[in-house]
């Protein structure tokens, strides 16, 4: 007999600076059997992701944002327990995009049948071989356009979009640096994924002047995660003609008062700097050329992927804030 | 009998903060008959323009540092009046880079001949139909990349580049809008040069909130002269995948010590913006193209050229420090 009761994490409140519980509410609910046409899913994985605090904003940039007293959204991959759509067998294993939830109801064309080449590792299709990966493929492939040779600076570099763009950027032959804030982060990086040199931001008294000690040759291409203090140093020690690929600032994402940016922008105009800011979601075309590179590059061992699982959807909330003090080692996602 | 004695203006200290004549010296030299392959040439115009702060900088980032105790350089129109070399006549108008000095010896191949299309507007190859006019050819068309019925933003709108920048921006069928500090240089773009919508920085309240009147469909390409609060207001209005031609911040030129940043880069990312810092002195490959387009335009009357002419180089520091007033109306030449 099935169970058709289900948990959704509502935000049912905005948060001013940094999030807390008191934004957030575990609701439960009872769906109904699946209609003609759709598939009740039991999620076994669900994905936190930084971009989801600026889905809590009512001026959200990114998408439109959550809103008030219904269940949020993200990416997660679940089960089919119950079809009613030939698409669709039970024990289907389906990417989704309804996070926040263990079960819920949907129309069979809004989740995605995977075939996973490791059964073993179905959570990395929320993060190496999911929309982190494909952000780090995209903005560093597309918008860093590394050359072979050249240096290659990733803030946030042990996360679930920065490792991948540290590895892909060695894979491509380039001089890789990372920014972390932790020594465990930093030796992880040297040592499984073959990093160059790596900074420990919370502990180095001067940015620019690490930046400048770890890439002799200056920074011709950054990956750009974190914004403020990170941006300021890298554009003091960028080559002419660098390039910055901007996925993020999440430095700034829990202000609540705006911060003043970098003091030294005039730097790109005298370096003729381009900056690209970007979303993985209006570069779908790029899906199939980053699994035909990337699902080999696993299945060889040359990309690494870390994850912080945390357990049971009433943690989710926790997962989600440890995102901003660090709390992550790699890939955060929630376990059903 | 030739008159080989020269004023030439030196820099004899680097400027903190804004720049004074504490820092100049007008020095008379002594130069020589011309040597085989020389040319001695006495200047007409010269121009000022604010790239010129950055190079007496000590770490000058657009290009080399200007040495103390020698004559600065930059672009002037002058006449041969003495020739060692076949290739030059006497009365040859000759495009230089000798600027801030009223003559001087140069190896023939290192001036331009030019063939005026009127002679009655030399001054027009150190603005429109010069260095200005390219800077705006190229940061416009090759960056911002405007599309017909595209709203452009132009930030300095009637100095040298941004005047050029309007004009070409409504001859590609864009809505422009433009900033400046005064509301005779308003009056000239909205009556002479057909743009659409003119702000007053200097006594409009909120910056953003006057571009978003200005500019009802969002801006879709903005011409960085100015940064600072002029960057910050046109993020906050700027349509997703809008392009950014960053050519100038002359806000901070002057600054002693540097000032903070826009506090809303976030919106890079969340908006999908494209930045391009330039320098035209990179592109000349651009400029067979833009005399091609912009020669007829000017003979048609689609250009105008408004100019601000100081005499003599006694004066020339003047002229200088007057570009960060706003006290110029356009183009900043000096004549002697």
């Amino acid at each position: 007999m099935t169970n058709y009761s289900a948990k959704q994490v509502h935000l049912i409140s905005r948060p001013s600076g940094m999030p807390s519980h008191e934004n957030f509410a575990l609701v439960e609910v009872e769906l109904n059997p699946p209609q003609e046409g759709e598939v009740l899913v039991k999620n076994l994985y669900m994905s936190v992701d930084p971009y989801m605090r600026g889905r809590m904003r009512a001026d959200a940039v990114y998408a439109q944002a959550y809103a008030l007293n219904e269940v949020m959204y993200g990416g997660a991959v679940g089960e089919v327990i119950e079809s009613a759509d030939s698409s669709l067998q039970v024990g289907d294993i389906v990417l989704n995009n309804a996070a926040w939830q263990d079960k819920f109801l949907a129309k069979a064309n809004t989740v995605s049948k995977l075939q996973p080449f490791d059964a073993e590792q179905l959570s990395l299709y929320l993060g190496t071989l999911g929309m982190p990966g494909l952000t780090a493929y995209v903005g560093l492939l597309k918008y860093g356009e590394p050359k072979e040779g050249e240096t290659v600076f990733v803030s946030a570099a042990s996360g679930a979009v920065g490792a991948n763009v540290c590895q892909i950027a060695k894979l491509k032959g380039c001089r890789v640096i990372g920014s972390v804030g932790s020594d465990a982060k930093a030796q992880w990086l040297l040592d499984e994924c073959g990093v160059d040199a790596v900074i420990n931001y919370k502990t180095c008294d001067d940015l620019t002047e690490a930046l400048t000690q770890a890439a002799p040759d200056g920074v011709d291409v950054y990956f750009e995660n974190v914004g403020g203090d990170h941006l300021q140093a890298t554009l003091n020690v960028m080559n002419p003609f660098g390039r910055i690929a901007a996925c993020g600032m999440i430095a700034s994402y829990n202000n609540a008062e705006p911060a003043p940016g970098p003091n030294n922008l005039m730097l790109i105009v005298g370096k003729k700097i381009r900056i690209n800011g970007f979303i993985v979601s209006d570069h779908g075309e790029l899906r199939d050329a980053f699994l035909a590179e990337m699902i080999p590059w696993i299945q060889q061992g040359k990309i690494k992927s870390r994850e912080t699982v945390i357990e049971g959807i009433d943690n989710a909330v926790d997962a989600f804030l440890g995102l901003f003090s660090g709390s992550n080692f790699g890939k955060m996602v929630v376990k059903f």
